[in-house]
């Protein structure tokens, strides 16, 4: 059997919630590359070698990854959530396009996952259930005024809006800034939603507005969520209120 | 066992991207509720009373749901993809919100599932590995020059655009002005990826440039993605083309 890659989306923490087809690519599987806790959600079993690599070394292990294939081992690359939106599946391309030319006859496929932005969504009820838009707020690989100019474009357009990795050691003050862009633009009532860590043992979701919210609400396990101006909230007895987005925008708005 | 409901999605169309949690619940329900090309995937078994639709009649839909739920039923409200991304989810709370004070208490869960744009990006590489945002081209629930706006701005902001419902029998005309303000915003070398009913029988991907995009090219089972100005292709022999967007941007852009 010749080599090939699988970029997989292992989903955001829960068995329950990795594909089927994710699953029988793990099982068919010689080697499991990615970032070490990820890396670590796939069982040992006779015949799997784990090769765990520490963060932001996503383009070495993506080289790495792509030798492996080519000399006939069949690799799964894995990612939390799904490996298109930040995460390893471009890196894996970048590889290929400043690599060797042979790299570009793999077998390379993109097996989805339930991506953090679905599973925080679907927690809190839908409030990307209208048109949205998608940030990643590190700034460790683009520059920070241009993460403040979509935060503003976003909110002229008044997309609800997912975000990525808003807050690292590394980069403390950030989410803060983005707080006070996005009030500036949207106002205090805005809704917010902070969804650390959805379907594991620590997820943690809280539901407030853009007056409320607090930098130290989020770490990096947290997907954040704004709505637009249309995104309301159903308060429920002794649950957590329901967050949605409405399928329509009156024609006078 | 008293009643529930749950709001699942189904995944572009192939049962390997069918999740577990979903399938499971599936197994559980007494009813399945939806457009009728969904609800016909559950396959029928004693004790399951399957309740398919028409389309546009999501609000309606919703209500018999919860009705259902009220009564002590376990009722799946089924969508292609994931139904919080312009699907059931949204219809449902609106109806929650709306309707009987009693369904604030209802057990109301949503399983996500495995997005069409998800899946169509999956399947030519990375294109949505950077920001990026997702708009429904329909202008039924929304006004026309709102599509526009968004558009615009989104391309002012740079960001790489997946749009659902590109075209239908009812808005012929719409899809082709969206080329023309595409063109006109970010250039007729942009990369356009047309995926339609991606991990189906019918599946067809298209990847090309928006000066060459015609209209046709797309119906209402199409997905489209369209690039960033740093989206990707690498040409490959006897293969189609991968189209991803790199990780960072420099920071001289």
């Amino acid at each position: 059997m010749s080599g090939w890659l699988a970029i997989v989306g292992l989903g955001p923490g829960a068995e329950a919630m990795v594909t089927p087809e994710v699953s029988t690519t793990l099982a068919e599987a010689t080697d499991v590359v990615g970032y070490q806790p990820y890396v670590q959600r796939v069982a040992p079993r006779p015949g799997l070698v784990h090769h765990g690599s520490d963060n932001r070394e996503e383009l070495q292990r993506a080289q790495a990854a792509l030798r492996l294939a080519a000399a006939g081992r069949r690799v799964a690359v894995v990612s939390s959530g799904d490996p298109g939106v930040f995460a390893m599946a471009s890196a894996i391309f970048e590889a290929v396009e400043a690599g060797d030319p042979a790299w570009r006859s793999l077998d390379i496929r993109v097996l989805p996952g339930i991506s953090a932005m679905l599973a925080a969504s679907a927690r809190v009820g839908a409030p990307l259930g209208h048109d949205f838009c998608c940030i990643n707020l590190s700034d460790n690989l683009k520059p920070w005024p241009l993460i403040e100019r979509r935060l503003r474009l976003a909110a002229e357009a008044d997309f609800a809006m997912a975000f990525y990795n808003p807050r690292s050691r590394a980069r403390p003050e950030g989410f803060a800034r983005v707080l006070e862009v996005l009030r500036e633009a949207c106002g205090s009532q805005r809704l917010i939603v902070l969804a650390r860590a959805v379907s594991t043992p620590q997820e943690a979701v809280h539901v407030t507005c853009l007056g409320e919210a607090r930098p130290e609400m989020a770490d990096m396990r947290t997907l954040v969520i704004v709505g637009s101006s249309r995104t309301r909230r159903i308060e429920r007895d002794d649950a957590t209120p329901l967050v949605y987005t409405p399928r329509s925008v009156p024609w006078s708005s």
